[in-house]
C-alpha cells in the first residue's frame, strides 16, 4: 500500500516540523500544515486550530533548541491520503529557570496530497494520565 | 475525496465500537480492530496494541452503560485508507461509589480496507493536560 517516493515525501515534512522546532521556527512548522487542520495538543483546548502565535509563544519559553526524537514511526499511505503514528521524545531547557525538560509524547499525524505535495490536515498529540486517582498527566513514561 | 459508501461504512464501525461500549461487549469493539492495531489509550503505557483483557476490566469498572456521543466527527477517505478525527463525550456511573463521571476526550481513528470492510488499525484517545505547573489531566474541559 506505501509508496517508497509517498513515505519519503512525507518523512521528510515530519523532519521539517523536527528542525523547525530545533530553530524554534513557528512559520517553518506552520506551512507543513493545510490551514484548517485540527490539531489535538498537549495542552488545552480540546481542539484549537494551528496557532502560529500560540506555537511561537511556547517555543519562546525554550533556551536553545526544543528537540524531538521519534521512535516507532509508522507511515501509511494510499492514494492522496497518509497518517503516521509514533512515540516523540522532546528534550529542551526552560527558559525561566534552566531546568531540562524531557518528555515522551504519542503523536499521530495525517496528511493530504494537495499540489503534488503533502499537507498535515490533523495532528493528535498527548500523554497519557495516571488512572490512580491523581489524575496525574504521565510525563514520566518511558516506551 | 469522500465516497458516501466508504464514509457510511466508517460511520457505522465508529457507531459498532459505541454500542460495545454502552453494552459493555469488549468482543464486539475488539472486533472493529486490526489484529496489529497500535492503540494511544487514555491510560498508560505509551502504545499498548489492542488489549481485549484490559478493555473488558476497564469496562467492569462501570455499573451500567458507558454511553459515547460524538461531536465535530470529520471522517476523510481516500482509496483504501480512511481516517476520521472528533470529540467524544463519555458518561458512565463507577461501580466502586455509584458516582457519575463525564469527561470530554479527543479520537482520532485511522482505518484500512481489508476484505472489502473497514477494520481500525491506529486509534488515539487523549485529554489534554493543563499547563500550569499541576500537570493535571484536563478532564473537565467543555468543547
Amino acid at each position: 500500500m506505501n509508496t517508497d517516493a509517498d513515505e519519503t515525501a512525507i518523512r521528510a515534512v515530519l523532519k521539517t516540523v523536527g528542525q523547525g522546532h530545533h530553530d524554534k521556527d513557528a512559520t517553518t512548522i506552520g506551512e507543513q500544515f493545510a490551514p484548517d487542520a485540527v490539531v489535538f495538543d498537549l495542552a488545552p483546548p480540546l481542539a484549537p486550530r494551528f496557532d502560529h502565535q500560540g506555537l511561537a509563544a511556547w517555543l519562546d519559553t525554550w533556551d536553545g533548541p526544543v528537540a524531538q526524537e521519534w521512535r516507532d514511526l509508522t507511515v501509511t499511505t494510499g492514494g492522496d491520503l497518509a497518517f503516521c503514528h509514533g512515540l516523540c521524545k522532546v528534550t529542551a531547557t526552560t527558559k525561566s529557570d534552566g531546568q531540562r525538560a524531557e518528555w515522551w509524547q504519542r503523536a499521530t499525524v495525517c496528511l493530504r496530497r494537495v499540489d503534488g505535495g503533502w499537507k498535515i490536515v490533523h495532528e493528535h498529540t498527548s500523554v497519557p494520565f495516571h488512572m490512580d486517582g491523581s489524575f496525574r498527566a504521565a510525563i514520566d513514561l518511558q516506551p
